[in-house]
């Protein structure tokens, strides 16, 4: 064994001398393989993603919470920290990491009594840790101090990745010769490559009782976009907690390499090459007498006739909590959703073969979707007019830091229009009246490797909550042999598209499911569906044959809420409360409203399908429980589907006139095209949350036109 | 008869009376019964749809047509009108009456084949005249004022109405004895009034061989929006062409006309009530150096990467021609869309009563989706860096007018992302590029009466358009006896919504039919429907069980081409130039993107739906026809079917790699609600067209960020 292992050390020697060439060059930087040293800003500055408080950067996170549903400060984090570290679990465990500490909300009944002033609930934090290879749920109460240790012996699956789960991952290929062997051997220098970690789902026995993960890696010679540049067929799979290289799958050497050219889509690199593309002048939304909303006590959001809590999740990214619009009439601030958030992601690649089969990414509980929202970029993903939020999480070590620029809140007005009427030339009344529409739009963007999802909260004065799913980002993308569609085999499945030479983009779809715990003037609610039905007429009775009529159907319990949306047999669905009427006596109720989707055709006994069960239906409503907030499940990683969604749903518990839970699944199937390489334009569906009879008439009936001597003077910039 | 003829007599004095008095009021203006005087804007200015060429105003138009697909100028019109009349057809007539006068379109491959410069194809105007109560469609050559009468005698149905057949319908009841006492019956002065033409369909021998009109009426006592004061069940049948009343159904007598309380939606009425609500700050989109489109000769649009044909058609609304797109690597202006335009709309009610059954709209066949779309609103409609372009009509008797600011093109930027990358803290690199996307609209909004539908072509660099509507103005509804729901009989069908005291809102459909002639890259293309399909893996192939496959399907004739969408059994919709192929091998293409949409669900055998058969798919696609362009047919007022889309697809025509044109209807079921009481807030979908495999690489890869330096320097207005 003494040769291998000293020509392990030789290739590992060698890696770590090209990474050191490495930092000198203004290639795209590679991180050093020094976990620690990649999150601590003090040496690692100025990446912006990555603010310790030692830094002299001003931060725009407090340290004191003011509502009961505030994160965790720095100061209550590192509180945490220190509770834990004193704690018999972890002062005598050999190892240790904090895979999430976040706020425990208090009691949702406690939190809607709550009013601003009065003294604030007790402060929990809900800890998932992992010790000395065991997963563990806690929660501290940082007053009492006092630590309990949660039961989650039933669950399969491991918690979340941390960062440094991840980028230890992609390294520790490297210390295995017959993998740097095979990567020399394909031609590729060991300092140019570029690995992802890649969950690897479950499929069975080989993926229990260990913390696995696959690692496949890139060429990042000459671009920074190494995606469009696979290592095609080679998957080392690792145990993730001793990073232990468990096994190597090498296939694909007669896969070349596809070429760099024409992949890079930084700015830097079109100018480069003099190629820039000015197709627009410089626009831009101008507000005059300033944004029309003010961030109150950090999270508050208060805007038009909207407020709500809104504040950053290191797993749901974005999370609004008690959205309240006021009513026009009585002035009032109306409950319309205690808590809505992205629980899970479920992108399913659809290719069967040794290197692709376990691609399932379920990225919110695997890698984090509020881990991977990177800082915004100003004027660029939001408009000049935006307000920026910042998110506070815990580095493995349970020490904070702060991801700068996270969310951003902005107004923004399109062109569109609020509401109209013109008198047509029939009447020949002379009444011409429009209302522009104007929108506060919350925004993420999370970038899950390759992938950017962009996720809005779009609020309307209207009533109407739009959610919005933008997909952009790059391709996850597989070498072929193949250089043109002449080459391909008539029977060849390729599982994707040819994008350019020897790069095939793969099938693949992507569910978004949204948790939306409305609470329609209060937390008991009933779910109903409103079938729009065929009536055929009886003879004589009309000179019509047909026409449709609305069937109000309650869903009684958890089974009569499991929705496939049908176009030939289409249904409203509302959320109403029972116990309040309109002056005329309609239920007041928000429907859920679909756009564009797409919805999971696979088998529900394949094993992904089972762990992303909760793609079955497209709406889905649960009675209120706490504990039921992702979607495929609390340790979605290696999960085997035991606590999804689905699983819950089965229980078929009563909903009717309770508080209920709506889950709305967004889809897409995406089989890339062209355009798609080397970046994607970004697509986007969404779905509404829209008043129904819960307002007694048209809440924007009375708000005034745009007068042009209300509009902003402006000028061509000084540099222009 | 000597004292009923009197009485109706004095009963018409009574109403001329009336109309007088209400001339002096502020109350909104009330048209006169003299039609010639309505559409005379000499007298009617400052009527802002009115003007004639005699006005003073300025005009946008041009004498000039500069491209083969210029509408008829207003002195070509009138070149028209002289040429006919002195045509014996006229000349020897007792009436006539024009509906449509507008440029028969040269052949599509004379226009193709035209460029700037060249000089213009012969000008042909394409006529729809009544002539002593026939119906002729005639051609009409400018130069050489040959005028050609078509063969139109297979059609069923009639043109559609004049704006002058629709103003004189809604006074003629008024010299019915009959009518004006039930009127007052009911307790409404006839000076009150408002009355509505309503388009009665089709259903049997009743409505043949006779060209009939239904009004029905509302109060405008104390309000500007009488539809919401229905005076319930009373239908006047008059024969259009004598307005002669046929029939009066008189019924509903004991359900109260609905108060006028919180229904008019005027600015001007709030501010008297005092009840504004400003709810934000003005806002505006700015563009320091201007804006980045021009309109050359009047009608071509540049823009970006983009240029098409843009002009005001009296039926179609706005009609986009010759859309071309930038090839970015090759520079070249690549053919994608011959013509795009609303070619149809279908609005069926749901209410089989009398008064109601009929009300099956066919706004474009029927009103004129051009004639309807009133003057937009400046700031309010159309941002405040919009332009705006006229229409050109001809009156009833021949005479042009001009239908002012009737379409708006103007860059919207929402602050949408056109596509972004951030590196993740997985690899750490520092990599943040984000492109803002910014877009160009053209926009009208027809007012049908109480409905305004808000059309907007959308184009984007990144190659996509999308075609949006939006649905705002007001319900049409229903009289009824109840005041509150709890007063309505458990198996009673209200048909609708309770909105308000005795007010229903009707549950209705709309479907809006667009003709998209797509040219990719030329005009022979093919329709592939590119299935996604599951498969299941074989025994041991993979630990996956199934994924998913796109299989293409390249229809061979238009059965092959009809397509009903489904969520479980998804498709994309190709049209490709099967003889052009990217670099590596793809056939060049764009594909038709649904998103939220409805379908019909009425019998194929029910008569409106019949007449509305181009709904029963939600695409279709024929073989190029210069006289299919009407999805419901050519004369569809009171049409029985016979001449729709479903019937030309019927002959199966061969439309593999041939000159197609793509169907795509977008419908909404609407069950109203209180929020649309007593205006509908806008509720909106679209389709797109987008570029697949179209371009070699992402169109916008090269396009610079937004940069601070760039942005216009704005301060509040001098009166802020």
């Amino acid at each position: 064994m003494e040769p291998r292992t000293s020509l392990r050390f030789f290739f590992l020697f060698l890696a770590i001398a090209f990474l050191f060439l490495f930092t000198w060059t203004h290639l795209p930087s590679t991180p050093p393989p020094d976990v620690t040293a990649l999150l601590d800003c003090a040496t690692n500055s100025p990446s912006p993603w990555c603010i310790r408080l030692q830094s002299n950067k001003p931060l725009r996170v407090s340290d004191t919470p003011n509502h009961p549903l505030d994160p965790l400060t720095v100061k209550e984090i590192n509180t945490v920290r220190s509770i834990l570290s004193s704690h018999a679990l972890f002062n005598s465990a050999k190892s240790y990491a904090f895979h999430s500490i976040v706020l425990e909300e208090p009691d949702k009944q406690q939190v809607l009594r709550w009013t601003k002033g009065d003294p604030l609930l007790p402060r929990l934090a809900s800890i998932v840790a992992r010790v000395d290879g065991h997963s563990y749920l806690l929660t501290v109460n940082l007053e009492t101090t006092q630590v309990t240790v949660h039961d989650t012996v039933p669950l399969a699956g491991y918690p979340t990745m941390t960062v440094e789960d991840m980028t230890s991952s992609i390294w520790a290929p490297l210390s295995n010769a017959q993998f740097n062997r095979t990567i020399t051997d394909r031609g590729v220098d060991l300092a140019d490559l570029a690995c992802l970690p890649i969950s690897l789902g479950w499929f069975g026995k080989k993926e229990e009782s260990r913390r696995l993960i696959k690692v496949q890696c890139y060429s990042m010679k000459d671009t920074a976009n190494f995606y469009m540049r696979p290592i095609e067929g080679l998957t080392v799979i690792l145990d993730m907690d001793t990073k232990e290289v468990v096994e190597i799958s090498d296939h694909g050497r007669n896969i070349p390499i596809p070429k760099a050219d024409n992949t890079d889509y930084r700015y830097s690199a079109q100018q480069l090459r003099q190629q820039q593309l000015n197709l627009v002048n410089p626009i831009s939304i101008e507000q005059p007498k300033g944004p029309s909303f003010v961030v109150e006590d950090e999270h508050m959001v208060k805007w038009a006739n909207w407020e709500f809590h809104l504040k950053a999740d290191p797993r749901a990214g974005v999370i609004i909590s008690q959205a309240r619009v006021r009513d026009s009439d009585t002035g009032e601030m109306r409950n319309v959703m205690y808590k809505g958030f992205t629980s899970e992601l479920f992108v399913p690649y659809m290719d069967p073969t040794d290197a692709w089969y376990f691609k399932t990414y379920m990225d919110a509980g695997e890698y984090g979707f509020g881990l991977q929202a990177m800082p915004l970029d100003p004027l660029n993903d939001c408009p000049r007019n935006a307000y920026y939020m910042d998110g506070v999480f815990p580095a493995a070590d349970g020490k904070p830091y702060v991801r700068s620029n996270m969310i951003c809140v902005y107004e923004s007005y399109s062109g569109d229009i609020g509401w109209r009427h013109s008198e047509s030339p029939i009447t020949g009344m002379e009444i011409r009246e429009v209302r522009p529409k104007v929108t506060l739009v919350v925004r993420m963007a999370a970038s899950v490797a390759n992938y950017d999802y962009i996720v809005d909260w779009e609020f309307q004065t209207d009533g109407l909550i739009r959610v919005k799913v933008g997909l952009s980002g790059i391709l996850m993308v597989k070498g072929s042999e193949y250089d043109h569609m002449r080459q391909v085999p008539k029977h060849e499945n390729l599982y994707g598209t040819l994008l350019s030479e020897n790069v095939i983009g793969v099938i693949h779809d992507h569910y978004v499911t949204f948790y939306l715990d409305m609470d329609i003037d209060g937390s008991d609610n009933s779910f109903v569906k409103v079938d729009i039905k065929k009536q055929e007429t009886s003879p004589g009775e009309s000179p019509r044959r047909s026409y449709l009529k609305a069937v109000r159907n309650v869903a009684k319990t958890e089974k009569d809420a499991r929705i496939q949306l049908k176009l030939y047999d289409p249904s409203e669905f509302h959320v109403v409360n029972p116990a309040k009427k309109t002056r005329v006596g309609n239920p007041v109720g928000y429907k859920v409203v679909p756009a564009a989707t797409a919805a999971s055709l696979l088998d529900h006994d394949d094993p992904p399908q089972k762990r992303g069960a909760f793609t079955n239906n497209q709406i889905w409503v649960t009675p209120y429980n706490q504990s039921e907030q992702w979607a495929g499940g609390l340790f979605v990683y290696q999960s085997q589907g035991d606590d999804t969604l689905a699983v819950w749903s089965e229980r078929d518990r009563p909903i009717e006139n309770k508080d209920i839970v709506v889950w709305y699944t967004l889809g897409f199937h995406h089989i890339p095209c062209q355009e798609d390489f080397p970046i994607m334009p970004t697509v986007s569906s969404s779905f509404d949350l829209k008043p129904v009879n819960f307002f007694e008439s048209n809440p924007i009936l009375r708000v005034p036109p745009n007068l042009e001597k209300d509009l902003p003077v402006c000028k061509a910039a000084v540099s222009a």
